[in-house]
């Protein structure tokens, strides 16, 4: 497609190239334009958009593009871009550039929307509010399902969605909602209050954008409503922006769950600096924390001095562990995000852990029994390896990985319980406690069980 | 909720329990009685719903409830279910039902329902055709806006959605769309063709519903067209089975990035067996591999046994190479299943991870070398620590950083180039790469830096 775009451009045919991308979907336009290296002719291809083109595909750039962009155009065509697109997206493209464009923008936005744009911008990131959009569809309770379409109809041609439609009283309160599919199931004559949905369900504009995602996937909804404290219907949050929110928010978990600071940046956007940053903290808390584990070691050593095979066997009992844990951990995390154990199942989890930590070490330490007896010992004629070694060795396995299931679950709830975020509590932070409680178990069964340690 | 609801059962109030539970939105009617106890109220009460709510309520229950209703249901009643509820909906149920079960559901639908749904079973499990519905909306070029309301009233009420409308050709191929917006915003006599999207963006039944789900989140749709492979439209896939699809990819990969073989079913319905099942492979396999650092440590044993100490830093060195690469896997795991980064962007990757592994390697091993240094050495009175083992301690760390970060970013980027899920080259098993590799280079650089070794 590039190739085809480029190939029309050098041949000067500018009537057949403007065809052909007015023709594409603006998501791939964006695309294509962003693939251009020369940021000229991306101006002069953005140019040749329709104005409707321009700003939906506009919105799609990534905001170092839209910066670009910003730049080079006149004041005319700022305007045009942005009384086309919606305010939510305004705000969000807002949010990312260097305050003297944000100056440019807001002097060329009118100044309803200005206002818009402000009041979304001063919602906390990460609330509901923040993601919200001021243009929707209010109707009356008393207006028939005529009235409703012309109002639609007059109103409908700005607003992102206008398939779910609020009631609102006098005061702005929110007392009512339906959809253009029932309005369209009912006669031009029905007063929408004879069959509107009374029982809303809506969000605060402070709450937690997760929750409106958590919400609108559990009743399926397109669109949800957003109120202020005294419940007047201030904006409301489309299922597009719900799916970025899901996906955030995900991105976001497994970056905790494997010891990183989260970064809502494009990875190949992000300086070599901000990914140390984001790096940097958690291995630095976890190669301190590994240094006790370290100690351990410091305090057996006469002990491995004088059965060196033991050592051996450390990596194989640390990372079997380690996994044990984060496995128990990530499930646990998991399924607290998606909302399918709370804390009152604490010890429902914990007994299924238990359980299957015990099915897990048992079949593992048999596996290992019969590998360190065959192999090591008889294959390779390691004499220093006894029966005793391999129970110490293999009875440290069971008790580990039932330690590792029953930390890795109990971590992440009771980190949640007192209000700190589960995933943080995942496999690395785990790995380094079932490693020191492993080095712990093995020493002290070793002493236990084999002779030339007493 | 639920006190409130049993408190009216017990007090024989049966008409204000039925509008009660009539008024709550079929998610919450479904959360409740699924936490009552007794399986004979639950029926009663899903007796009590309205036809709409029954079946509403119905499909969102979870499998094992639904099989209870079933058994419990008369035919009648079984009809009356399954009559409401959209065909995707029906085949995700029989799914999960016993073969009995499924015969006696399939009997009680009409011919064509049945044929809808034996369609949809018949498709590969992931595929978009399994998710699709066959119940839309279509219109004819040469319809009006008028025409297509009419279309819609009559049609519209067993559609599961009605917002995005296709456009057919006599032979059923897909040759344009619209929506209900845009039918609102023209004129009652205006023609469909004159104005429908005829660059329609569809998915093949047989392709993955993964490609579903990323290609309605880049375009904002509410629903995507999926043909068959001579371009006739067979069915849509609407977005909340979508938001469906991509938590459940998003929960596989975060399963295979922990070591485990992913599981569809919620955590606490999940047999101890199975998720033994689940962990016990990628356990086992790690545990095996982890014998192999283990031989390297064999190697050294004369070495260690000369100079103990080193033995202590060992869980050090291991947890962050294996943390550093674990980062970088995930990192560029997340990007490709996002499509931020492709193949071709290898190169990019692999220098800007190695870059990131320098700055945190140096990092860490200036704090590291000071931490021995204070503490170790100066704190702990340790007098076996000498400046030449600091620095081979903080070399390793260096060396074995950026190899893991230019590990942890290539194994995924070549298991997706090959044909393998990038997912499983993650953490665990890089950790395990990775602490084989640190510890031959921890061996290497000690055996030439300290004299006490040579």
């Amino acid at each position: 497609m590039l190739e085809q775009v480029e190939q029309l451009y050098e041949e000067k045919k500018i009537g057949e190239l403007k065809a052909l991308l007015n023709e594409m979907n603006p998501a791939d336009i964006a695309q294509l334009l962003e693939e251009l290296d020369n940021e000229k002719t991306r101006v002069f291809f953005f140019r040749m958009l329709t104005k409707e083109n321009a700003a939906d595909t506009f919105v799609e750039f990534d905001s170092d593009t839209q910066e670009d962009l910003i730049r080079a155009f006149s004041d005319t065509e700022l305007r045009a871009v942005l009384d086309e697109i919606y305010v939510d997206d305004a705000a969000d493209i807002i949010e990312e550039m260097p305050a003297t464009l944000v100056k440019r923008i807001l002097r060329n936005t009118d100044p309803e929307t200005r206002l818009a744009i402000n009041t979304i911008l001063k919602y906390p990131e990460d609330s509901a509010g923040s993601i919200m959009t001021p243009e929707f569809v209010d109707l009356k309770k008393d207006m028939t399902v005529e009235d409703a379409f012309k109002r639609i109809r007059r109103q409908g041609v700005d607003k992102e969605t206008i398939y779910t439609c609020y009631v609102t009283d006098a005061s702005r309160h929110l007392i009512g909602v339906t959809t253009v599919k029932e309005l369209l199931l009912h006669e031009y004559e029905d007063v929408i209050s004879d069959f509107m949905e009374t029982n809303v369900i809506s969000i605060n504009t402070l709450e937690d954008q997760e929750n409106a995602s958590i919400l609108m996937s559990k009743y399926d909804f397109l669109a949800m409503p957003v109120v202020d404290m005294e419940n007047r219907l201030v904006g409301i949050i489309t299922i597009d922006d719900v799916i970025d929110v899901i996906q955030e928010e995900n991105t976001e978990d497994i970056q905790k769950m494997n010891a990183m600071l989260p970064t809502e940046k494009v990875y190949l956007k992000t300086s070599v600096f901000e990914t140390w940053r984001s790096r940097f903290p958690w291995l630095l808390l976890l190669m301190v924390s590994a240094t006790f584990t370290g100690s351990i070691i410091t305090t057996f050593e006469d002990k491995l001095a004088t059965l060196t095979i033991l050592t051996a066997f450390i990596p194989m009992l640390m990372d079997t562990g380690g996994n044990s844990g984060g496995q128990a951990s990530v499930t646990v995390i998991r399924a607290m995000s998606l909302s399918e154990i709370e804390f009152r199942d604490y010890f429902r989890v914990v007994w299924k852990e238990i359980r299957v930590g015990f099915a897990c070490g048992l079949s593992l330490a048999a596996v290992n029994f019969i590998k360190i007896w065959v192999v090591d010992r008889m294959l390779f004629k390691n004499d220093e390896i006894t029966l005793l070694i391999d129970l110490a060795i293999c009875l440290t396995l069971v008790v580990e990985i039932v330690f590792a299931k029953f930390i890795g679950c109990s971590l992440p709830m009771l980190a949640k319980k007192i209000g700190f975020d589960p995933a943080v509590m995942s496999s690395p932070f785990i790995t380094t406690i079932v490693d020191a409680v492993s080095l712990l178990v093995f020493f002290g069964i070793s002493t236990a069980v084999i002779p030339q340690l007493h």
